[in-house]
C-alpha cells in the first residue's frame, strides 16, 4: 500500500513539475508584457479564452496570431500579478498516454483576483499550452461574501438594531418601502436566482420579480412527468451544492422546491406574483422606471439595471395556423401541457418532434391516449444512457473533480472547441444507440447528427433545442405504439383535427403544438418594447468571438442584460455577469 | 514557487511514509488477531475509541491494558479487513515540532465498511499510536443512498408508476394511510432531523412527529435576539452543508428556515402539529402502539422503534416556589421568553445566571426594562470572541479540514481526552478575558472554571448548561446597567415581586425563571410513563466507558432510543444511532 501511494505521488510530482516549469516561463513572459515570449509558450493551434480578467469581456482567440493581437491590445506588466499554481486539485495528467497536463492557477489583476485553467501538450519535445482560460473571480474590495469574506452574522442584541432581529430586518428590506433595489431581475428560474445570489454576495442590492406564485414554478408548472435530463453533478446552483443524496436525475418538483430553499438560504429578495407592466429607461439619470403589478398593489421601482432571466429558450413559438378557431378539440403550445391524465382513450396529435414533443407524446401515450407524432423535418436522437455521459465526459460524474475544478475545466474549454470535441461523442453515441436508431429508421423517422455533426451541443448552443434525449419515446415510436406522421408540417386546423401540408388529415381531440420557442430577444421586445429590443443581440448561437450570443455580457443597451441557460451554464457564468454589473455600480475604471 | 511546492510535497511524503509504515505493522498485527502485537504499536498512555466497528457499541479504553482486554474480547482475524490509508486528506504533521502525525484509514468489517482516525507520536524513537478511533460507516447491503449509492431518480413516465409522479408519491407516502413507519422520531430539531435523514438513507422508513406548526420551530420560537453560539463550521447538518455564504454565527430564524429546507431536500417524512398522546410497547410483537393527535384527527401508529429527540436539555425545570399564584406580575420559565418588547420601563427580575438568564437579561435591558439578575451560586464565563475558538480549535475554522475529516478528528478524540485538553483552553481564555472577568469580580459576580477546570465542555457534557458565553451581558452587569443580586436563591413570590432566601426582596413586573432544564429522562417519563423511563439511563454525563450517557446507543429498553445534542454532535453521531436501528431491522447478526 505504501508503495502504491509513493508511485502515485511520484506521478503527481512529474505532472506538477512539468506544469510548474511551464508556468515559471509563462509568468516571466506575462509580467514582462512580452507578447512574443508569451505566445512562444503556446501551441500552434492554441486557444486563449478570457473572461473579464484581461480584456474585460468574454472572448476566445484561436491560434498564436490572434492571441498575439489580443495580448498586444491588452497585456501590461501588471495585467497578471502574483501568479500561483493551485495544488488543491491538479496539476494532473490526462489522456491515455499522459499527453495532456491540466493545471490551475490563481493571479491578481488591476481589478481584483483571477483564476485560470491551462492544458499543456508537447510540441517538438516542449510542453506548450493548448488551452488557456483566464477569468476574473472577485473584484477587489467587492469580494463575494463567502468563505473568509462571509459575514459574522448578527450579534445578540446588537446595539443600534432598534430591537429588530435578523428576520425582521430581512422582512423589512424585501418590502423596499422606502428604497430602490440597484438591480431588478425578471424571473426566478435558475438564471435569475444564480445572478441575484452573485450580485447579493458582491453587495449589490437586487430584487427578483417572479410572475408565478412560488419560486420554482418555472419547473413546477411544466409537464407532470418531467425529470431533468442533465445529471446531478452538472446541476448544482452556485455556492449551495445539493446534498450527497440527490438523485442523478432530479424530478421537476424536487428541483422547484430546492429553488425555494435556495432563495431563502441565499437571502435573495424576491417578489412572487409580481409582473412588470411597463418600463422606461432614462439615459440621463441612468435609471429605469418600472411599474410592477403585485398582490399588494402597483409599485414603481427605479433600478440602475435590469436583467432579463425569463428563460434562454424565450417565448413560445405558436405558429399562426388557419382554422384553429373552428377546431372542436383542445389545442395548446407544449409549454402549457401539464398533465396527460384527462386524455385516456382520446386522440392526441403532437406537432413537433424535439424534446418537448417526444416527452409529451410519451406522457399522453402512457396515460392511455391514442397518440400521433408529427415530424416535419429531422431530429437528432440520443439515448440518455449513452448520450449524456458522452456530453458531460469525465468532468461531471460521481467521483469526478470537485465542482469548482470541473467548472474551470468546462469554462477552460472554449465553445468552438467544445463543438469540435462533441463530434466524436456524437459518433460514439450513435454506435452505442445503433439498434434503437435502426428501429427508428425502419418506421421512417428522420434523424440527423446536429449542426455540422455536433449533435446536442450544437443544437443547444445554436437554438436551445432541436434534439431528443430518449427516455423511452423513441422505442414507442419504433414499436408503432406512438404513430408517426413524417415529412410534412401543419397546414391548418379542421373541425375534427388537423390537415398537413401534404394533404393528410389527422383526427384529434387534442393537438399539442411542440413548435419550439422564439429567440429571447422577442421576450425582451414584448416586455421592454422595440426601442430596447432593437439595440439587443439575438440570444444563443456562437459568435465570431467564440462566445454565446447575448448571454452574460454587455448587450448594446447600457442597463439591460440577458441571463439564462441550463443549470451548469448559469452556475459558471452568473458570476461574470454579476462582476460586470458590480463594477459598473462601483464606478470602477475597467479596460 | 515550484521549489516551495516541492518542499511541501516532500514534507507530505514524510508524514505519509511515517503513517504508512506504522499502518503496515498495525494491519499485520490486527489481521493476525495478535493482541500483544497490536498494543505494542500503541503509546503507553494510549486511547482507543470504538464506535460500532469492533465492539458493536460506543466505548473508549485508555491505556494498553484496557485496550488489550477490549481487543481480547473482540478481535478476530476478519475484524478489520482491507485496511487502507486515506490520502484525500492527510496524513499530516501536527504540533509545533511535528510531534504528531494524524492519519485516516478505511477498512471493512464483517458487518460493513469502516473508517478510522489515528494520531501517532514518538516514544523511545518509535512512532506509536496515541489515539485510535474505529467506526462503522456503512452496513453492507444497507449502504446509505449517497454518492455512488444515490438513486438515479424517477424515470420519465416510468412504467408501473400508475401515472403518479415523484411529488404525488411523496405526498402519498407521508400520509401513511395504509402503512406504518418502521421508526417514529419525536421532535424535528437537529437531532430528529439528522437521525431521520440517516435512517432514510439506510432504507428504514421513518416518520417524525413535531408538535409545533413548522419544522424549525424549536429554534424559531426561542427568544427574539437568539443567535447560535457555535460557529458555522461546526454546525452543518449531515449530508447538506450550508452555502459558503452562511454567516459565522447564525440567527435563530435562519437556522429554523434551513431545517425546513433540510426536511424537504432530504425527503424526510414529517407530521407537524402532531403530538403523541399515549404509547404502549408489546414485547411479544416488538411493536409500539402510539396514539397521535394530528390536525386531521387521531391516528394510531405501530413502529418497531421510537427515538426521543425533544432536546437533550430536557423539560423546563420550574421550581415549586411558594406564592406564585399571588404574584401580581407575569412570570414564566426562560423557555417561554420570546420577546422583550413589552417590558420597556418595567421592572424585570431574571432568576438564574447561566446562558438563558444572561441572554434574556440583556434582551430585556436593551428593550428598556429595569433588569436585575439573581445569581445564587457561581457561573463559568467566557467571551464568544476568545472562548469559542479555544473550544473548537483548528478543526472548525475557515480553511480548516473538510467537515468529513474535521468530524473524524473530533470523534477521534475521546470525551475524557477532550475534557483533559479543555483545561488549557479554559486557562488561556481566562487570560484573554482577564479585564472582563476582573470587572465582574468587582461587582460581586461569582465565577468558576467549570467541573474540575474543564469549563464549558465540562458543563455541556455533564448538564448541557451551567455557563455563559458572553455576547455583551457581562459588560452590562460589570457596568451596573443590569443589577446583580448575588448569593441567594428564590424563596417565594410576593404580590409585588420575589423574596430571596436571605430575606432581600425585589420588586418585579416580570420574573423570568432561568432555572434550567431537567434530565431528558423526565421527558421520557412524561411521554412514555414510568415503566419505560425506569429502564432508561440518565442523559448526559461522561460514563466509565468514556461515552455520553444515554445518547446514540442502546438504552436498556429494546425499542427506545435517545437522540440529541448540539449540531456538531448530532451530525457525527446520528449515523451511529441509525446504524444500530438499521441492523436491528435487518436482523443482522451483531456482536
Amino acid at each position: 500500500m505504501a508503495t502504491e501511494t509513493h508511485q502515485a505521488i511520484a506521478a503527481e510530482v512529474t505532472a506538477e513539475a512539468t506544469f510548474a516549469g511551464w508556468l515559471d516561463r509563462f509568468t516571466a513572459a506575462l509580467q514582462a508584457a512580452d507578447v512574443a515570449g508569451t505566445t512562444a509558450l503556446l501551441a500552434d493551434d492554441c486557444w486563449w479564452r478570457d473572461l473579464l480578467a484581461l480584456t474585460w469581456d468574454l472572448g476566445t482567440c484561436r491560434g498564436r496570431d490572434k492571441v498575439a493581437t489580443m495580448l498586444g491590445d491588452h497585456l501590461a506588466p501588471d495585467s497578471f500579478a502574483n501568479i500561483r499554481m493551485t495544488t488543491e486539485f491538479g496539476p494532473r495528467y490526462q489522456g491515455g498516454d499522459n499527453e495532456i497536463v491540466e493545471g490551475f492557477i490563481t493571479f491578481e489583476t488591476p481589478l481584483g483576483f483571477g483564476r485560470g485553467a491551462v492544458r499543456l501538450l508537447q510540441e517538438d519535445g516542449d510542453w506548450v499550452a493548448w488551452t488557456v482560460m483566464t477569468e476574473l473571480d472577485d473584484l477587489r474590495d467587492h469580494e463575494r461574501a463567502i468563505g473568509a469574506h462571509r459575514s459574522r452574522g448578527p450579534r445578540h442584541n446588537s446595539a443600534g438594531s432598534g430591537g429588530r432581529n435578523w428576520l425582521q430586518k430581512r422582512q423589512e428590506h424585501v418590502r423596499y418601502a422606502g428604497s430602490d433595489p440597484d438591480v431588478v431581475v425578471i424571473g426566478a428560474g435558475q438564471g435569475g436566482l444564480s445572478v441575484a445570489a452573485n450580485l447579493g454576495l458582491m453587495g449589490v442590492d437586487t430584487l427578483i420579480l417572479e410572475k408565478s406564485e412560488r419560486v420554482g414554478d418555472g419547473w413546477r408548472k411544466r409537464y407532470h412527468s418531467l425529470v431533468l435530463h442533465d445529471p446531478v453533478w452538472a446541476d448544482h446552483l452556485p455556492y449551495m451544492p445539493y446534498p450527497d443524496s440527490w438523485p442523478v436525475y432530479c424530478p421537476k418538483d424536487k428541483i422547484a422546491d430546492w429553488f425555494e430553499s435556495y432563495a431563502s438560504a441565499m437571502e435573495l429578495n424576491v417578489w412572487t406574483s409580481a409582473e412588470m407592466t411597463s418600463s422606461a429607461y432614462d439615459e440621463a439619470t441612468g435609471r429605469w422606471t418600472l411599474r410592477v403589478r403585485t398582490p399588494n398593489g402597483e409599485r414603481e421601482l427605479h433600478p440602475r439595471d435590469v436583467i432579463l432571466a425569463t428563460g434562454a429558450a424565450g417565448e413560445p413559438n405558436v405558429p399562426a395556423v388557419p382554422g384553429r378557431d373552428r377546431f372542436a378539440g383542445t389545442s395548446y403550445h407544449s409549454s402549457q401541457h401539464s398533465s396527460a391524465q384527462n386524455w385516456a382513450g382520446k386522440k392526441a396529435v403532437v406537432v413537433g418532434a424535439c424534446n418537448s414533443g417526444h416527452d409529451i407524446a410519451q406522457d399522453l401515450y402512457e396515460a392511455g391516449a391514442d397518440v400521433t407524432l408529427v415530424q416535419r423535418s429531422s431530429t437528432h436522437i440520443i439515448s440518455q444512457e449513452h448520450g449524456i455521459p458522452a456530453i458531460f465526459g469525465s468532468n461531471f460524474v460521481e467521483g469526478g473533480p470537485p465542482t469548482k475544478y470541473a467548472d474551470l475545466l468546462a469554462s477552460g474549454t472554449p465553445w468552438p472547441l467544445v463543438l469540435e470535441m462533441a463530434k466524436e461523442g456524437v459518433k460514439e453515441t450513435a454506435r452505442k444507440d445503433a439498434e434503437l436508431l435502426a428501429a427508428l429508421d425502419a418506421v421512417g423517422f428522420k434523424r440527423n447528427d446536429g449542426p455540422d455533426g455536433t449533435g446536442l451541443m450544437g443544437y443547444a448552443l445554436a437554438y436551445g433545442g432541436g434534439y431528443y434525449i430518449n427516455v423511452g419515446c423513441s422505442q414507442l415510436i419504433a414499436d408503432g405504439k406512438i404513430k408517426l406522421a413524417q415529412g410534412s408540417g401543419l397546414a391548418e386546423f379542421t373541425p375534427e383535427g388537423i390537415r398537413l401540408e401534404d394533404g393528410r388529415t389527422l383526427e384529434a381531440d387534442l393537438v399539442v403544438l411542440a413548435t419550439g420557442y422564439k429567440n429571447m430577444r422577442e421576450t425582451a421586445r414584448r416586455l421592454f418594447g422595440d426601442e430596447v429590443a432593437d439595440r439587443l443581440p439575438l440570444v444563443l448561437g456562437i459568435g465570431a468571438d467564440g462566445e454565446i450570443g447575448g448571454l452574460y455580457r454587455r448587450t448594446g443597451h447600457p442597463a439591460f442584460w440577458y441571463m439564462g441557460g441550463p443549470l451548469a451554464w448559469v452556475r459558471i457564468y452568473s458570476k461574470h455577469l454579476a462582476l460586470q454589473i458590480t463594477a459598473k455600480h462601483a464606478d470602477l475604471q475597467t479596460p
